[in-house]
């Protein structure tokens, strides 16, 4: 990380994740000079890799690499970095030495936002973990106490990007943000995600759902052509001269 | 209005409310070169006046004259326009004629954000019919088949000002607006409020507050000097294409 | 009402509410020297009324009249005085002029506390309709531009009483009142309702659940005996010097 | 309406919603046997016509013919009945006749359940006024009181359907209703809705999404085989022997 | 259990909440021919054990066995198997190894629903703990990667039964099952808990209050005879083609 | 502690959070002859001692040794007597023994109500942790099967003290305590917090702010003198014979 840029960090339970929900705004952000950085807690390897367990000899190694490269390859298209904690899925579970690890990553980052999962999601158990984990990192990350001497970071603004099923994890989007430019790079980076094709279409539709919803918002007198979109739920209030 | 400014509209059940509550954010987007225009609905002469009323020989006239005066010292200081329904307080009722009349309004201003009450208020039942109000007009103008041929409005967003007891209202603020710059005026405007001076220190330590608030979410390593601050809650998601 | 006394209100949507929901309250603190009034919004001719309707010959005014009776003797039994608005029920609605009717009740009677009913019930529109005229007579009466001169009120708490089906009102008791002493009366009272039979078992049953809630809530060391309790929901926040 | 039919309710704010937002179920229910009667409180002639409004030439009363056209023809092909109340739109109002009118339809249709709008709809007032009318109107045709002598109805369990941004609407299904055996009607439908062609695609992306959430709510390893679904919202707890 | 069976699982904190409060629901649907597993997590040993506490001459070995005892007899009244975890309570905690025990007991019962706490219980600590297991275990039950080859399961509905306090734990019944049919069992099984006979009318008359609202939610015009009833809250959305 | 004392007991997660949230209802029952009892979890050394990491020639021993120093020099002045489990802050983390350490507190103390944090906090994870704790010692300290034969703790109220941003972390105060005659005490314990000087100036503010409310609760024809209040919000429902 370069450190005249302006950072971005991305905090995935599972190496697919940061791609169906969080993929436009890595690609917008990286286009828009960012360094957008990728923790994947996980590969996903028990709970998300159904396809390749079907394929014959398989084994725990072969998934991860395989999802591994998956990952990699999706990172490069939307223009991130990436790196994996490894710490296991279904359940996921982190101590204090992940924490220490991640708050690491976010003194290494200096990140001007932080993007993450829902705060509950009844499906997923690891998806909330992640979000705890990346929340009291960035605590940790503040205090000067903890690796005294070091520079500490501020206060990053906090975004739980889309679950699966939104209602049912109590998540309300209050920023739609326009991915409409970076559709194409969005859509190249679902497409790795070879095992799990049955998603490709929904999350070209939640896309096109959100683009609708973004343009609604703005209203139809406005001039903002509004295709794609990707939803988010802000966890502080922001800061601001302006309202509109 | 001149039609090439970029206007704002401030929704407020009594004269004094938009002093108080929304009296940065007016001054800081005068500043910016928008236009703000204030709707008071009423004077807030039975509910809001109760220094007035202990004076001798006092009648509802009379109270009026006295707060629209209040109010129009004030708008002048934080550079807006404001103009008075006069539909009464204590109760608040509200007709279609008074929805139409503030239909009108928003087709006139054209928004570029909108400013009224809390939903909720136990202390006080004109805030939320207030905000009703505003909302519902809003939707109005935004439609077609409203005096079909006029032109319609856009979808400014909608923001809670803070209430007098924000927890009790079930108010959260998303948005910490930083009016430092405006501070001066702001508090010349709330010194035309002659009959309401227990109030005067109650809303600086309100302003104090939320900057301190303000600076703690931008984090302590920012350079931004806040000092004095606004609380905002968001009706609706704001669409946009950057997140930090 | 007499000046020294100190009093309580009670708003009633329909002649038996208060029986069931708040009897026992009533009966207490009248005991306790307070001059308890209720204001019955209705007779409940409409909605709670279906055995007298199902005799024969019946029409509104016989229903009305039999009401009346039923609620004046529980009030006699319970010590409470009561008067009856008959505004009508199913659907009820309040104009200005009800309103008004009330805020006068409020500053004649300077209640030091409020009971009425929840303020969401998906069976039942009248009770919240109800608790919001009580909330908003009280506001009234708290002005001092509302007929000036005359003696305003001060902010008595206000509290809904239990629900008939409490979850689907999201009706959560944050008080539990002892009425143990009391419930002979409020069961002599329970008695009046001679056409609400099915109720009694129900409401005896009520009261002893939280009469076992409130004994587990000052804890089984406790040398307090309740056996019968009422639940209420603060809408204010009580103005306390000690915690215990 | 046969006596011997079972019967369903619909109440919809404006002539189209009851195609987007209901139309699998009253397809799926009518060709279950039940008859489904849907009642129009406007045809939406202000706000939800924005592309008759902009053809030359119109008129109110032309604008609602069209409309009227398009939803009986809708209507037909899900195959139910249609009645409208023309109580007007954008604001809808409704006073005690158009309740009374409501609550007669209750009695004479003898619904088994009840669809209507969701209870909070920052985009739209008239939606929550029309399933505040939905809900009222039920409990009137419950009450002997009313119409003495008539025959009352039961407790039909009343059900949200799917606003536009469910989120913001704090709408959250708890059932999802599988409509993949009479999608081609419900689409068929849909396309009656001349003036609303940029929403057939968004609705038809809403029915995939909610199939998706029904098939992984049944679980992978179930045989059934849903493409389209409908979510619902219910209002009051379901009295079941058997909780599979 | 037989492979043909249908299935059901409830997971218990301590022996005894099982009788208490899904007794009904596990009498009904063994009567229904399904095989019910518990799990008793703990004995209760602790923390719901105090009149065996208090006699003289005790420990925890022989607390346990009496324990045991009781929710063996119970659950053979109600016609279900039960297994003891032993894990301790006050305070209850759950690793690795247990989640993978009760993930496999999910595996071997493939349960079509699943029966635990209120997700939340101010009053014990275990309560949701024990919810919060028996939702991560089915999780990782449905992974593919979790003992890959082994047969997986579906997606069970997850049932919240009653809680002491209801309104404390911000428990809402979805859902009335009617038990009255099954009640004379689930009171034999309630008297074979000796050292809580204070319960044993708390709840019954639970029982009577959620049947009175069953019958009320059914309709007063509905010929069902409903006495005694459990309440339940779902936890995820149910799946149907009928909204009856 | 005296055996013929009432007592009270404050969980503070950091050694200088009892003073901030919780100095005037210390002092306040200090006064009315409670023994109050604090147990400081950590020292706040890690994360809210930045001064007097900014210090030159710093360690942990040391930070530690200047807050304990601080801590109890504002214990003192406000009556109380203070413990230090000293385990960590920046994260907290809290294992069984821990646990049974505040257990046995609990039981020594016998308090008559407690004290802690939100049970939200987005900003600082270890004040939730140190409320959940207190919680969960407070149900271990009830139970008979700990320590066995020892004399259990009954039900004191738990309160929640007023976090840093009150409606981020979902914190809503129904009880406002007067603590205007305490308040030179309660400001000089802020005094002794020379590492956090920026915060005296936000507490004074606070306490004047909740005593304005404290004020309106009463009601302005109170006579009353309320200038300084602290909020609480409590997590049980109180048990009374009295609602005024």
């Amino acid at each position: 990380m370069n450190e005249t840029t302006r950072n971005a960090l991305v905090v995935s339970a599972h190496s697919a994740d940061f791609v169906w929900r969080a993929g436009g705004a890595i690609a917008l952000h990286a286009q828009q000079g960012y360094g957008v950085h990728i923790v994947c807690l996980s590969f996903g390897e028990r709970g998300e890799s159904a396809k390749l367990w079907r394929k014959g000899d398989m084994n725990e190694a072969r998934v991860k690499a395989a999802r591994r490269e998956e990952a990699q390859a999706a990172a490069e298209i939307l223009g991130a970095t990436v790196e994996f904690f490894d710490i296991g899925d279904y359940p996921m579970r982190a101590d204090k030495e992940t924490l220490f690890r991640l708050a690491d990553v976010y003194r290494r980052v200096q990140p001007e936002f932080v993007l993450s999962h829902s705060q509950k999601d009844p499906y997923n158990y690891d998806h909330p973990l992640a979000m705890n984990l990346a929340q009291e990192a960035r605590i940790i990350a503040q205090a000067e106490g903890y690796r005294p001497g070091e520079p500490i970071i501020g206060a990053p603004p906090v975004y739980s990007f889309e679950p699966h099923q939104p209602e049912q994890c109590e998540w309300r989007p209050d920023v739609l943000l326009d991915i409409t430019e970076v559709w194409p790079q969005k859509y190249a980076a679902i497409q790795c995600m070879a095992g799990q094709e049955h998603l490709w279409e929904y999350y070209t539709r939640v896309a096109l759902q959100r683009g609708v919803q973004a343009k609604r918002n703005v209203g139809i007198t406005s001039s903002r052509n509004i295709v794609y979109g990707e939803g988010y739920q802000s966890l502080f209030p922001r800061v601001t001269e302006n309202l509109s």
